[in-house]
């Protein structure tokens, strides 16, 4: 497998064991070792009564491109923590992306950032997760 | 109105207009000036396929108090950011309160921590929100 | 010993190798398990032209607050990572005190609150610090 | 001036401010407009008794070098707050540079990723910094 093909059988993997992003809405655009792209429609379920779209849920998004990202490289990785920048405000019926890349790794350890976009590019948010290799794999031998 | 009279108002006007929390099963036990307290249920909506609760849950719940205990001197509030640390697996079933304390305010910004626990007390998440007065008022006159 | 006895002897080893922190002007003034309490004056060296502390010396005096409290069980525990929120200038001339306290502890990690404030009290920064225990100790017996 | 003019401008008022920078044995490498790279080398007063450089000196020249990117337009502005992993630990005699780079500005804030690194361009540090305008300039007419 090439380290493209690697990640994408993770990404399968990852996909098959969750339906909770599935259920968001969010589509897996794009994931390379390192990189992932997921983006999500602002739903009614999403917002307050302002059309307003909770913090959560932009979190959730990113969160979820960090999660593909981090899961590239055939090792089991989750979070440790993660901080988020909210910059302006996501609206009912906006379609968001998130784009993570990877920052550093440094022997269990991994950052990466992730930026969340509306439809015409602008910045919604900046995230930065921590992420932990658990020590497993996915696949005891290629899949 | 005494603070926490006016605490209580600021939650029943913020519950009014939201009703993405409750959509999640949350419930609000307490709120304070600058403290509240809200509870979940980890739902089958909220886990992977090994049953581990998402991150993003775990966030938006702690934001969700977070939310309530900035929003209680009539001011209206947001979030500017927040960092949060994954301390362990919360799973299907658990059901999770997240405290908010008031850490700081200074000016038209904030700073709390809240945490997050399981019904043992032990703690999954600690979260830490940084708020933003927006300039706005909750009610013109007393409600 | 006592916990606040090994608390003490863990804070006198830490001061004996390293004398960085005295030749800041930082002063010890109180340690006990989980928390710790230093001080230190803005000094010539750590402000700019106006007048203004670096956030780096201020970063520097919560940091030292954060390395005696989360140092007070025997374990060596380094910093894993930190954040801070600048909320008030220092000023040359100033007085700071920097108490930390444990928020938690979770197997090999910790998360430690820093509050910096002037003598009247007035928040300057709040500092959050994850620690993270190497495994090894102060004293292979009592000291 | 050209936007390059204006940041160098920018850097020189700066450096003019400050001897704190210099006396820490900073050096600015290289600025442009929402970028800088400053080094420094680990001297004796930075390090504990085992030659581990402190936390609050690998912050210090990271925090640099962000207040260097992003005062690179004219106007004034100053550290809100910041959040650092320890990656690697700095020793005696290391000579480390922080690289300051750009993430977004929207409004009047902005976020920063600065990266430390040793000289064989290993990851020391990494630095997320969020920046406020305040609203004032460094000069009033082209300098």
């Amino acid at each position: 497998m090439t380290p493209q093909e690697l990640a994408h059988a993770c990404a399968a993997a990852m996909w098959r064991e969750d339906r909770a992003r599935a259920a968001l809405g969010m589509h897996l655009e794009r994931v390379a070792p390192g990189e992932a792209t997921i983006c999500m429609q602002v739903g009614p379920a999403m917002v307050n009564g302002h059309g307003i779209c909770h913090g959560g849920y932009i979190f959730t998004l990113a969160d979820s491109a960090f999660a593909f990202a981090c899961n590239t490289y055939g090792e089991r990785v989750v979070a440790a923590g993660a901080s988020i920048s909210f910059l302006r405000p996501a609206t009912l019926g906006m379609r968001l992306c998130a784009t993570a890349s990877e920052r550093v790794r440094a022997g269990r350890n991994g950052i990466y950032d992730i930026r969340v976009e509306d439809e015409a590019g602008q910045a919604i948010a900046e995230f930065r997760g921590q992420s932990r290799s658990l020590g497993t794999r996915f696949f005891e031998e290629a899949p």
